[in-house]
């Protein structure tokens, strides 16, 4: 037996990083932890009670595909705080994670062999779903002076879809309501269905993300209850799909999925009501940028986008490195600090650029600063 | 924005059934239900404590994507147990329900447009699966004479992929290892590859399940804790691959899914260990199963191929009808029983077919019988 084409998918040089860091811990050597993309924190306390009580009480057997009805209803809830959106719970589709959103999204969408933009530096699995998907992922380069987000002159022609995320991963920043407006204006001006990656919702600063439901109806919407309410091992996540695609997207997920884990819808839904826990994660992201932002010039790495959600610095190395890679492990056999060449990003210029997450603890960030400074000074 | 073609899968006529059920029951009607693919009963005492405790000791965050260690080498264990298999936990992959485990190997070993054979009847989600990745469901029919097992001499040609089920849905019936060996030996003497659907293995009684690891390691194995481990909703499974896909399914698995569901994992690993409890359930089976083979015959329903395992019977209602759909309707309405028409299994011969769940606890299932008795004798 053989392998198909199309699961030639590219690996993911963190997951090296990851086991580097791995070994250095094994051998005794202490690491601040700056590659990691989740939150270090568990599911808010009311989530794990309200399973723990559940479990004793249902058999958690399967659900309807589409997910809990009242689950449904709680995010549809969550548009209107957050949003002021007024959105019907029968177009919000619970799903195993973004993970599944994503599949649902582009075979709900596209068939094989369709070209689907997004930009670049962006989340690597986008890239190795559509492919897994006989689907052809079109990425093109966004400017460090827009602040690593597409703008409509960018966009490449002939796409049957266009994903978006704001904030973005790996560089946490933002576009706001106009940005967001032309862009899915130009797009569907083309006939390219938009899918909006809002996953980092709720974890944002100055100013609040702004939902593409704030724009339009006709977009796919793909949340997840993994990073603002810190529950990344659950897999449970949801999206927002037109009325019209609703039937479509419950007969993929009933053959594809059957459900999302009971449990850890369960868990969501009561997560949803710990606002105070998970605003007090947001403090700390809130200090942990606030020390980046302050030490990281002063640290060896001047030349960032400041981000403006999630919890990511996206540096540019260029003026030090040509090797991204081979620098992040110096860093990490050297300084103890784990931290993401950007090559999973954006595999044309990810090797002048680097990923710091800043989900860990403070004091953590603190000491990974220290380390960072030292290094560089000696560089 | 437009739905795909690959999109437009079946719906599943049992859903309608559900509902129908579900309609009867908020209006005071009770029912017995035979249409449910699924235990009745919770995820074992152990696994449900197991996972109460580790909520509050770990994050629960993300697991590396092949799934926890020590879950992979319990599973390999199991191997051993059931089997006699020495088997590499390298070789295991942890996935988000069988669901899972069909997504990556389809998409680990099929490109689009490939044929990938499966016989009728059969588990609907195959079809709707494979269409959803662009593949050819090539659908071909077994007879009740082979007990609605394929023979090597029913394969259709140019072949990507077989797909067998040992026990299956909806017959129950198994493959004896000759039959396995001969439609293995088969289909890889044509280049295809054989995925084998295990997912009732351990629900069997006169003999035990034969895997098809047991004729050869060039073959991708699925199951999951879904039925013998009653944790149909947790959405956690297996699948065993050849040591050179390993790498493959896992860089899909890290994209497509990064990783099963944390939590569901550990409850699985503490439910390998609740022998006792799974034991007590295949008991409740085993008499239910006896009780369909003896009382069906007498309750207008004889033509049935004795299940040798799973928890489904599959009945040939030609005589009584050409329009399964409307029988299991008027069954439902006129006896309170809710079962499934054959046209999911099979649409070219399932308009004669019902297929009855005995996944209930025995006293509903002696109900339902004594309740199909009597609407078929006034029939």
């Amino acid at each position: 037996m053989k392998s198909s084409s199309r699961s030639a998918v590219d690996p993911f040089i963190v997951m090296d990083v990851m086991e580097a860091a791995r070994a250095a811990e094994a051998a005794g050597r202490h690491i601040v932890h700056m590659e990691v993309g989740q939150p270090g924190t568990p599911a808010p306390a009311a989530a794990r009670a309200a399973l723990a009580r559940e479990m004793e009480r249902g058999a958690l057997g399967y659900t309807v595909a589409l997910g809990l009805p009242a689950l449904r209803a709680r995010i549809a809830r969550l548009y209107r705080d957050w949003y002021g959106i007024d959105l019907d719970p029968a177009r919000v589709v619970v799903t195993s994670g973004a993970s599944g959103a994503f599949i649902l999204a582009f075979t709900a969408l596209f068939d094989a062999g369709q070209r689907v933009g997004l930009g670049l530096p962006g989340y690597p699995s986008y890239r190795q779903i559509l492919s897994a998907l006989s689907l052809q992922a079109v990425g093109f380069e966004t400017r460090a002076e827009a602040r690593y987000q597409p703008q409509p002159q960018d966009l490449p022609g002939d796409l049957a879809g266009l994903i978006l995320a704001s904030p973005g991963n790996p560089a946490g920043t933002m576009l706001d309501k106009a940005e967001l407006d032309a862009l899915i204006g130009a797009a569907q001006a083309q006939g390219t269905a938009v899918i909006s990656d809002e996953i980092y919702h709720g974890i944002d600063y100055d100013r609040r993300a702004v939902s593409a439901l704030e724009v339009t109806d006709d977009v796919i919407v793909v949340n997840s209850f993994s990073k603002y309410f810190s529950m990344t091992g659950w897999r449970v996540g949801w999206m927002v799909v037109p009325d019209h695609m609703v039937r479509t997207v419950e007969r993929l997920a009933q053959n594809l999925f059957i459900c999302p884990p009971h449990a850890s819808q369960v868990a969501a839904l009561a997560a949803m009501d710990a606002v105070p826990e998970c605003e007090a994660n947001l403090k700390v992201y809130a200090e942990n940028r606030r020390l980046m932002l302050d030490r990281l010039p002063g640290a060896g790495l001047p030349r960032i986008a400041p981000p403006d959600g999630a919890f990511y610095v996206y540096a540019d190395v260029s003026e030090i490195t040509q090797d991204s890679r081979a620098l992040a492990r110096r860093i990490l056999d050297e300084a103890g600090v784990a931290l993401t060449p950007g090559l999973d990003f954006d595999p044309g210029r990810g090797h002048t650029t680097l990923r710091l997450s800043y989900a860990a603890a403070t004091a953590d960030i603190a000491l990974g600063l220290d380390r960072l400074r030292e290094f560089f000074a000696k560089l």
